[in-house]
Order: C-alpha cells, then structure tokens, then sequence
C-alpha cells in the first residue's frame, strides 16, 4: 500500500510538472537604457514588440508545442520587428552591410545549429534552425549558409530588406566621427552611439511541458564591426548554450568578450561541476568574470525548475517572461 | 636567518621554474591509423614532419620565447607539410575548394584570435594570431578576414596553392562513390577515405619559461564538408582554450560534436570547478562524453605544472612533444 501511494505520488508530481511548468524568457539586447532616455511613444513600442514575441512563444508551449519551436517562434517576432537589432532593423557594418548570425540549441539533445554572416534570409533564426535539423553541421557561414537556407525553405530577401533609416543614420554619424578622429590619429573600434541600446541582439530560453530546455540568440552584430566579423551569437558556448541538466542561456553584449569567456558554457559549468545554483552562476560569471576583463553585456537564463534570472552589467537591458500561471513582466531599465 | 633561507629558497625554486619548464605537444590529427596501415616511407615523412614542428616551437621555448610564439612556429611548420590536413594539403569542400580555419588563445591574458573560411592565407594561424593581436575582435571570417590578415602582412597565396594531387584524389573519389550512392537513394556527409587519417587538423600546445600557456589550432575540415561550413577548430571553447589557471587545450575530430559538447573548456572547467586533474578531466571529456554523444576525435592537453595529456577515441592520432630536459617523443598509433 506504501509502495502504491509512493508510486502514486511520483506519477502526480510528474504529471503536474508536465502539464504545467512552461516558461518562457526572452531579450531584446542590453545598452545604456535609463528611464527617460527612451521617449513614451518609443518604449510603448519596445514593449509591444516584447509583448508580441512572449505571445507567440507562449501560445506553443500551452499547447504542448517544444522549447525548440517556441524560442523560433518568440525570436522570429523580435527579428521582424525593426526596433530590435536582429533580422529587420540590423545595424550596419563598416562596409555598410547587414550581417546577420544567430544559433540555436536543444538542451534534450545538446542538438545545435547556427548560422553567421548572412546577408538575405529574412529570418536567421530559422536558418539556424535548419542547420540544427537538416544538415550534418551545427555551424554554417556566408553564402555556404545561405545557398543551405534557401534550400531549406527559409524566406530569402534582397539586402535592401534589412536597412532601416534609424540604423543607418546611426552608421553615417559614426563615419563621420570616425573621419574626424582619424584627422586626431585616434583609431578603434567605435561603439554604437544609439542612445537605446548599445548591443542589440535577441534572444530566448524556454521550458517546456516536457521538462525540454532550449536557447536561441539573434543579432546584427556590432555597429560598425569589420567584415566579415563573428561575434558570440552563433557561437555554440559562448552566446547561446542549453542543456536538460543544467540551464539554458541567451547572451547580448560585446561578443568578443563572451567568446574569451565561453560565457554561456562558464554558467552551465558552474551549476553542473561547481553545484551553484543559476542565478550565483550567472551572478559570479556576469558580474564578476566578465567586468574583470573588460566587457559589458547582459543574459537571460532558465533552469529546468523554471527559475529565471537576467543579469546585465549595462545600465538597462531589455527583457520579459512570461510562466505557465499567466505571471508576467517586461523591463527595460535596473530595478 | 629562518627567513632569509625561506625567501632563498623561494627564489630558487620560482627561477627553476622560470629557467626550466617548457614543454610543446603537437597533434597532426586523429584516424584511423594503425601499424601497417602506412607505408614506412610516408611513415618516415610524417614522424620528420611532426620533428620539424617540434624543433620550430622548442627552439623559441628554449630561447625564452612565449607560448604564443612557439605555437605559431610549429603550426606553421605543420600547415606548410602538405602531408597534414591544414595549410597546404588542406582537404577539398564539397564544392572543390580549400576553406582553411584557425584559431589561438592565450592563457595568459585569454586574449583569443581565430579565423574561418579563408582561401588565401598560406598560413592560417598567423592571420588567427593577427586578429588576437591586431583588431578587437576573436573571430573573423571568409573575405572579410582574408582582407583584414592580408592588410596585416600575412602571405598570400593563389588558391591553387592549397591543392594536392592527394586530396584531389580523394575528394574525386568520394564525389563517384556518393553518385553511386545517389543512385541507392543514401544521404550522408561522406566521411574522407583516406586510410592514414580521418580528422587531420593540426595544433599545438605550449608552456613557456614564464608559466604562460597557449594553444591552437589549425585545420582544412572535413573533406566534402559543406560550402560555408565551420569546424570546432575556430571556435574558442570548442577546439581551442587555454588558461593559466587550468589547461591548454587543441583538439581534433568530427568538429560538430566538439561544438556542441564546448570541448575544450568542459575539460577547463572540471579542472577550475570540479578540482580534477587534466588527465581525469580530458579522460572523461574524451572517452566518456564524447562517444556517448556518438562522436569521435583527439586531442592534446598540457597544464602550468608541465602534466602533458593526449586522448583519442580513433584507432591512432598524430602526436609529439618535447621537454625543457629534451626528453621527448612522437607517436602515431595507440599504445
């Protein structure tokens, strides 16, 4: 009889972390974001685009729809909105390009795939996707990716797509800067001077019925980056990493920085070999480790429980969730 | 007097340390090498390749040269060797072309370069070792990188360079077995069926009079592999990682799989986090978690203490190391 109402027990709590602990988190880039910086008009319209995003990523895992599916879903919306630098809306390289990476992984499978400098598909995300689920390969460049795309069935667009006024604005400014420093002889690489955001990439980690984590990262890059320059968005490790034993995680910041950290790997580690919890790993690696050496940027993080946590070393970072009960939040500045 | 002898001593064992300890391991690349299954002439021309390399490296060792620099050396001498699969003598893509890939890290400063896709650089690494020194960035790739290494001196060389009649030979005889294949309707990414190795990235690891550690890595890929496809051997974390405080590690195998298991930092991070030792951590990384996934590989490690590591689940693996004692070795095939 003790056996039986054990056996009972296990198969409820089973069945009720089944049917109920979905969660999905998601960001929109971090940057030096304070309130007031941003006009009413333009943050309603930041959190519209969030809203947007969390609803279609929310509405496949109440269904019963993946991790995997609902991070597309939830990132596609982000890289479509023209606020947001991934997909429309991506900055512009020195070379005056749009050069789009983004990545995805399975924390079930520890299945990946990625995609980085690509110029005409309309959504990286579902370029990465296909690479993960199509090919023999988790990390595809260049043309090489986008023939692949195409192949698969991903919505090809000419590079004109990706060009809005506001991000090219802000490339024509920076050039103009640039010419006057170099009458100064003072060269490096000259950071994004959009007030709203400095790094702008996306991304999003879910949870869902089936106890399934899954990452997925998007972005433009850097303003101004050189070509042919990969940052840490589709780089399995550093800027998106998921794993059913540990975390998910989705990272926007100065790449080359989270490279040198394997920053998303770093966290996982630490919950895997070090027993921390995610929010002290994700504290020690964000807050400590990355600042140590230099760099800035922020994460958003998920657990198998369904803990959230988001760090940011900027002075805002762009981010929301939404839970399986309906509890929800979208943020835009330190709290 | 108690004292003084105790500032003496530590004098003397921190200038042994200084004057003594450098050590250089170098793989050329894991297969399915077994005794017999090379001819003692072509075994004779790689044993004399992988001696040229050592000689490279230690010689700058010995000299108080850097980690770093004793890296490039022998991987420049390794990419040059038409007989490995990096440089010349890289293997063909899909698509009939040599893709090169690269990548270094310092341990010191984890300052990190790497380079993908290039077709025109003769020796990857220095064009890795120019991004790590000479831009902000860690990764670049394709045009842009070919740009950026040949704007910082690094030779050029006519695509033509890269082909040998070798690779040539076994990418034309993989594309008539996979028409064959076509036609039985079976899909796959071909593995190359040169007998002497699978996997013929090349890399090295150093320790340096100082205490300092680096690693890199070099490599053509996989034969056929897809146009655009990137390996583990650029990605920081995945092929390549060293830290002072840990290890210094370079790697070679299916590529795709060392992504996604974050290779070379997991086997950091069991030394930092779970206090293992190098042996233990690459042990497990290599023999336990990485046929468990289904894939399949070496790799080279060395610590700060001059512990020297090589593990490959293949039948052999190119690898050699020299010593500050001159004790050294170069083996090939499984003990």
């Amino acid at each position: 009889m003790r056996y039986l109402f054990v056996f009972l027990f296990s198969c409820c709590s089973y069945s009720s972390v089944l049917a109920q602990n979905h969660v999905l988190v998601i960001h929109g880039g971090a940057g030096s974001l304070t309130p007031g910086s941003v006009s009413p008009g333009k943050e309603a319209a930041y959190r519209h685009g969030m809203q947007k995003a969390l609803n279609a990523g929310n509405r496949i895992l109440k269904n019963g729809g993946t991790a995997t599916d609902a991070v597309v879903a939830a990132i596609k919306v982000l890289e479509d909105d023209s606020l947001f630098n991934a997909g429309k809306g991506a900055v512009f390289t020195a070379a005056g390009r749009n050069e789009l990476d983004a990545s995805i992984m399975d924390g079930k499978t520890l299945k990946a795939g990625a995609v980085a400098g690509v110029t005409t598909v309309k959504n990286p995300i579902t370029a990465a996707r296909a690479v993960m689920d199509k090919s023999p390969h988790v990390l595809m460049a260049g043309k090489g990716a986008e023939l692949f795309a195409e192949k698969q069935g991903c919505t090809i667009m000419p590079a004109s797509y990706f060009r809005t006024e506001e991000q090219y604005n802000t490339i024509m400014d920076i050039r103009r800067a640039e010419q006057k420093e170099q009458e100064q002889k003072h060269g490096s690489l000259r950071q994004p001077e959009n007030p709203d955001f400095k790094y702008g990439t996306v991304g999003a980690v879910a949870l869902d019925k089936y106890g399934n984590l899954a990452a997925g990262t998007s972005t433009g890059g850097m303003t101004n980056k050189s070509f042919g320059r990969i940052g840490d968005s589709p780089i399995i490790g550093a800027g998106t990493y998921a794993n059913n034993n540990t975390c998910a995680i989705s990272c926007t910041g100065w790449g080359e920085y989270f490279i040198r950290l394997v920053m998303a790997k770093s966290i996982s580690d630490r919950i895997e070999l070090a027993h921390m919890s995610l929010d002290d790993a994700a504290n020690e690696m964000m807050m400590k480790r990355l600042p140590e050496l230099g760099g800035d940027g922020g994460m958003i993080g998920l657990d198998r429980k369904g803990n959230i946590v988001n760090y940011f070393n900027t002075p805002g970072m762009f981010r929301a969730y939404i839970k399986w009960n309906g509890e929800s939040a979208i943020e835009m500045y330190r709290k």
